[in-house]
């Protein structure tokens, strides 16, 4: 209801804003039994991380992950994962300016309107400093998933209008980390880089796009209707900040294609089962999973904070004024949003998952169960 | 989770199959003290059956409305409105070839898959007769936003490479009912009925987009993040049959624009308050609507069901074979879908309104009150 | 949120008012492959029936229910199974000098103050007649359980001061359908009978009281904390109507127990498992079920509908005045409250069942599974 | 699901173990503008902290609060309020001995059956410690609730055979806070401390209960059937550890009242509306509020952790031994109750206020609105 919580049995609720003293996140309903330990988490909030590099905001926020409970002995116990990450280099006086002068096209003002205040530093609760949260319960799903055999990736695969080229699995796999850009295809990542930096010159930002894909999702995810997997994917991923566009298979194109061009024949496949000839459908039938790569595209709007003049309206004097946001701003999302998007889609699935039966709710598959404690040092047993 | 259920405080949950004795659906959440009529339902139930015209499926259902519960003398009761809409012209014999050998790129796979069967008659629980339920809920949803000077429409703005130009909202609501493709640009709406009718001449189906518009949304609807209005939006619109894109605002084109031609200004408008000087954000900010319109696109895939032979794989027989859907199909979804977006977009906004208290959960603002029942008719006061 | 749906992954969804046209429930989250025809719910809804004896309202309701979906040649399909119980002897007139004068302890106050009005005919959405629809959904819920294992029952135990003694599970099973009053222990009966219809013959009724069971739980439903299986029940049992207080295991009476009679050693089960010695805890030990019977008691208060003179106050007139309520009323509640605690029970524990993944939410453990269609006869594999 | 949420638009969720590093919270739905400083909450967690008296556990924790986000210049923003208690004086080496052991009637053996593993250090998440999270989430609810006009207050009303006699809401927030057992009758006060102390010197523990008030409710709280005041708040006080029974008006002596007796007749109040006469219903009829006072008793069981000697079956080494749990143990659990009962009350009254939209979810009255920061220091109009 009030947003700060997603998934309906992998359950993460979420709290902090940009310029508070922490943020936070509870991870209820992960199995016991899976081995976890902060660095599993770090790792992905190394990905997201600021001042990575000249094309991300230079705040320095070294994002370190605490444990406050739910591990026993380095493996879950079945109950609330609570995580704290401290804000620490937060300098609200920077907006000051900005307190009753909304600015363009930010949640400044529709964040105000609704709750009569807002936390002004920094974008408070609407900056997407919250999607440390998501990446840090996203990689516990991806840790359940990995169990599984399901593999997950996204990159960049747009920057303005260059366009990256189709890229394997694999390609994405092994290319996306080795650029800023965190685009798969190198030389167009190089483009894209030249292209961030013209913007971020000129005091401007650019929009972009991500693609994700995710492998060895089993057939018969997701229910009818309004829980399909397509409507949940859509609600996750919209949530992204700053998206405009959510599409998967075909996306926006597929209408303009007949139904015998993108519908998939049957055939048979190695174990007998029927499986589509093709992907055309991304990987979601009757908003199920079909056994084949789930795959789609997200569009993420130009950073809305940018040093060029713009004309914002102060509510308190009444008074029209230019206003230059000078913070520490990306001037483009899309390479810090690739660990966000792998969250929200590893999210999505893991639910679905525990809602098939697929993942047991109450421990993994190889935990010692029966009552068993005996991966605990102090019990004699183990010694 | 099952995803027979939509809505959080404006909550819908339906029951039924394309094949089934009846479609049903439950309203639970509507304020006391609503006029309703079946006859305020029935409007949009018409404009989304079957039968309509040359260029959708000529399946014989009146799809006529029963309210069972939660109305007296009229006026909603504030308890659950059930409503019933008999199947009339099933006829199942028709889909016997299918049954272990699944249609390309439809739910037939999956579902069997999931559930290990399904209703096998004409895509049963996977099949857009569902959405009659949707319809008749948001034809609920609607009037109640009216109440509340929301106002919104749909239209079907592109089919395969036939772009609609841009239209105002009044035109939307003048023109598109005015033909059969429900292309509130009366040429366009022409060139794309012959393209249609190639297709379906040639025994295939061709996707297409619907354009939707909301005015009159007031600011400050959506909650941050995982229950923006454009992640509620999100599932939504996805949920809709065949739907593979959800834009809104600029959608996948603010890929290409930069920050500083995106941004809307802000100017003070007529009440003293700060509105934007355009409207490129699409009405929402930071998840949360500004005021101005909100707008975007569905893209629909083709129709998966088309007489063109196709190669389906039989896990019965273990046969490879050819087949043919020769049922009574639509060729294109986005005319019939027209009012099933809306409906979706209604039922969104609703809850929104609900949950922000804008409207009042028990009872609409103008309802009697006070312990009344006074519109009763036995009630010797009311004479 | 609006209280007319129950259950997290085995949903029921309500509608219907006391003198409405139908009575209806939607059932989604049954798994396929269950067999299920309308006899089977049938059963239960006689048993809770009007009109079934001289203690029970003369009410003349056959209460037959139809399946109007989600059901395949006497299979569920995992799709939502939609139920319909016609209302045929309604007569609201009867009710007509109530409309404004509210009848004493009955819901005809805070509905009217809550929704601005009301359905006045015999109680309307506050009627004990909902209770057909989850006498209904209990009955497939009782199914899916049984083939678990899981037996549950109900009895009166205490009508006015009159107490059954302690009687065992398979006593109840056998003798509760005996006796009118449905109390295990047949001589209480017999007094309870008598002592019924003295309190009716004065145009008076009387509180009493159900005791419940559920035998073959397993260990380990329930969740931590909030969502307990105490809690869940809790929450199941309140609803019932007039219900004043729910208890299990020592119940209030644990208030005078000291920890060492009211704690349950463990010594080794049968099968080398820890089990308690005794069961005092009444089968939940820290929320969560230690695979012990269940049990506990529900007190519900005496009927508000009496022929006795009451004083009522008349908003509309401003009068003071006496009334008495002359309709088809029920003595006495719990001979009718047996059936519907125990759907409470069922369905509180087969959503626990689903949720701790013990039973597959997408099909039941034995149905034919793969894509299979096989039990349906048109299938030239079935002849 | 999972157990670790409550609330419905006022969220409550909630991580930690006895012996873990922290315990947290996370409110989220509290509406903006709210005054709110962390003494606000510790005052609550003061009653409800360890090692007050002789008669509760020596266990040293302070349980300072602290607030992590949601709040700006005193008031809050609307956005998550994550708060965090340290844990202090966790030993869990005192629990060794039943790792493998399960402690009689606790959830040990449910716990580790469930998850096939627990957190053993002092009970893990099934130890009360965790309700000091309710407590502090209680404590932001009763806020709230006060600015309406509803108080609520809880005393011990029996310990073991030892029942207060009747005592006034004056009476109970007079005189409840004065002893160590909060019984609001001083006289039974000593004898209860006197009860209490001769079990604790046999090493024994004894039950108890707790009486809960509520007045200032408005008419219309609550909704129809399965969220019905009376089920929500038996979900809510059925969660508090140890609780066997949860009543409300006359409980489960209403079995034994007629309907004549326990109806309670009509007047008019001075407002000129129907009020009832008496308040035998507990301040609820048909599930809604009807704006008497609502209260009701929670019997509590005694502490399961006892010096004395019990006898266990260990599951590593399948001996049958005896066992005696020396930790610190409250030797009887509703003194320290109270503030529980209060807090899961106010949490369960503040979210039905939310429903109603008697409070607006997104601010509180007064607060300045209008997208003001007014009550911002750093803007200059504030000085």
């Amino acid at each position: 209801m009030n947003g700060n919580r997603f998934g309906r049995l992998f359950q993460v609720t979420t709290f902090g804003e940009s310029h508070g003293e922490a943020m936070g996140c509870t991870v209820s309903g992960c199995p016991a039994g899976l081995e976890l330990s902060e660095e599993d988490i770090q790792a992905d909030l190394d990905r997201r991380k600021p001042g990575q590099s000249m094309i991300t905001t230079s705040r320095g926020e070294p994002d370190d992950v605490s444990i406050k409970s739910g591990i026993q002995d380095g493996y879950t116990t079945g109950t609330p994962i609570g995580l704290v990450i401290q804000n620490k280099d937060a300098r609200s006086g920077k907006y000051e300016p900005f307190i009753t002068a909304p600015r363009p096209s930010h949640g400044d003002f529709t964040y105000s309107a609704k709750f009569g205040t807002r936390n002004w530093g920094g974008g408070g609760r609407s900056s997407a400093r919250e999607t440390v949260n998501w990446v840090a319960a996203g990689a516990i799903a991806k840790k359940l998933l990995e169990r599984e055999g399901i593999e997950l990736k996204a990159h960049v695969n747009q920057i303005d209008d260059i366009e990256a080229p189709e890229v394997s699995f694999d390609q994405i796999k092994k290319h996306s980390e080795e650029n800023d850009v965190r685009c798969a295809h190198p030389e167009t990542a190089e483009r894209m880089q030249e292209r961030i930096e013209e913007y971020q010159e000129e005091g401007d930002s650019i929009g972009g796009s991500i693609y994700f894909e995710a492998q060895g999702v089993p057939v018969g995810l997701g229910a009818p209707r309004f829980d399909s997997l397509s409507a949940r994917l859509g609600q996750a991923m919209m949530a992204v900040p700053a998206t405009t566009a959510f599409e998967f298979g075909l996306g926006r194109e597929a209408r303009e294609w007949t139904g015998k061009e993108r519908n998939d024949d049957w055939e048979f496949g190695e174990d007998g089962d029927p499986v589509p000839v093709e992907n055309d459908h991304g990987g979601i039938q009757g908003g199920i999973s079909s056994g084949e790569p789930i795959y789609g595209e997200v569009t993420l709007h130009a950073p809305t904070s940018i040093p060029k003049s713009q004309q914002t309206a102060d509510w308190e004097t009444g008074e029209i004024k230019e206003e230059q946001v000078i913070g520490r701003h990306d001037p483009v999302l899309p390479p810090r949003g690739v660990p966000v998007v792998e969250a929200m889609l590893a999210l999505t699935l893991v639910d679905f998952m525990l809602l098939s039966g697929r993942l047991n709710p109450d421990r993994v598959d190889d935990s010692p169960g029966e009552y068993d404690t005996e991966y605990h040092p102090s019990n004699p047993e183990n010694e």
